[in-house]
C-alpha cells in the first residue's frame, strides 16, 4: 500500500506526486465500482422480494412449486448479500484507504466473486425464463403471478449486467496486481 | 509489435533478450489459449452434433419443437464455428509472430467475444437444463431422447468452462494491451 510521503527532495516530490495521483486515480476507480455494485445490490434485492412475495394467487400458483424459481430467488438473495459486503468493502478503501481484507486476498476475492455471482445470475435467470416461457400456457387463471415472475427474472437480469461490469473493473485490478505487485494502475 | 532486433551494443543485446524472452513466453501463452479453445471447439460441436441428431423417437420428441433445445443447439454452432476462427488465429499468431487482426482490434474482439460466448452457453444450458427437468416425467417413452438431451446439455457446459477460462487469459491480454500498450506481458 503505497501513501503519499513528506516532502524532503525532488526525487521525493515526484514520488509523493505520483502516489497522490495514483490515490485519487485508485479511489475514482472504486467510486465507479461501488456505483456498479449499489445497482447491482438494488436490481438483485429487488428480484429477490419481488420472487419472494410471488404467493397466494391459488394454491398451485406459488413461487416455492417451481424449483427454477426457487433458484432465481436463491441467486439474487445472495447476489445481493455479497454485492452489501463488497459496498462495505468499497467505502472502507476509500475512505481508509487501505483494502478490508489483504490487499492480494481482497483483490482475488473480488474478481473470483464477482464472476462466479453473475455467471450464477446469468445462469438462475436463463433457467427462471424458460419456466416461465413452459407456464404461459397455464396464465390465464393467475395472470398476476407471471407477470410478477417475468418482472422478477428481468430484474434479475439486470443486475446480472452490474455484476458482469464489476467483474470487468475487478478482472482490470487483478492483472494490476499481478503484473505491478499491486491494485494502482498508475 | 516487437520482434528481436540485430546485436550492435550492450543496451541493444539488453532490449534483444528482452524481446526474445517477451516472444517465447508470449507463444507459451498463446499455447495455453489455443489448448483451451480446441477443447472448447471439440465440446461445442459435439453438444451441437448431440442435440441436431436427436430426433427420431417418435414424431412429437423432435428437438426442433422444443425452443431450449433449438438454442442449445444454435449457441453450441456459433461457439464451436467462434472457436475455429480463433483456433485459426492463434496458430497464425504461434506461426507468425503477428495477430490476424491489427493488435488493438485483436485483444479486444478475442476478449469481448471469449466473454459474449461464454455467457451465451452458460445461459443456453441453463435454459436447456430447465427444459430437460420438465420434461421428465414425459421421458417414459422417449428415454433415449431425454438420454442424448441431457448428455448435449452437459457437453454445452464443459464447453461454457473452456469458454470461461478462454475468456479469462485473453482478458488479461485486454489488460497487458491497457497498461502497457501490447499484448507482451514481459
Amino acid at each position: 500500500m503505497r501513501y503519499p510521503q513528506p516532502h524532503r527532495n525532488g526525487g521525493e516530490t515526484q514520488q509523493n506526486f505520483h502516489s497522490t495521483v495514483s490515490l485519487q486515480k485508485l479511489k475514482r476507480f472504486n467510486s465507479l465500482i461501488l456505483v456498479f455494485r449499489f445497482s447491482g445490490f438494488c436490481f438483485t434485492l429487488a428480484s429477490a422480494v419481488f420472487m419472494f412475495t410471488n404467493y397466494g394467487v391459488s394454491d398451485s400458483l406459488d413461487w416455492l412449486n417451481f424449483d427454477a424459481f426457487r433458484y432465481v430467488f436463491v441467486a439474487n438473495m445472495i447476489a445481493s448479500v455479497y454485492s452489501l459486503f463488497e459496498m462495505t468493502a468499497a467505502v472502507w478503501e476509500i475512505s481508509r484507504n487501505a483494502t478490508l481484507l489483504p490487499e492480494i486476498c481482497q483483490v482475488w476475492f473480488d474478481f473470483s466473486h464477482d464472476q462466479v455471482f453473475a455467471y450464477l445470475l446469468l445462469s438462475a435467470s436463463s433457467a427462471g425464463t424458460e419456466m416461465a416461457r413452459a407456464m404461459k400456457g397455464t396464465c390465464t387463471d393467475g395472470t398476476v403471478f407471471c407477470v410478477q415472475s417475468d418482472i422478477a427474472i428481468a430484474l434479475g437480469f439486470v443486475g446480472f449486467l452490474f455484476s458482469g461490469v464489476s467483474a470487468l473493473l475487478s478482472g482490470f485490478r487483478v492483472v494490476c496486481f499481478i503484473i505491478n505487485g499491486s491494485r494502482f494502475y498508475v
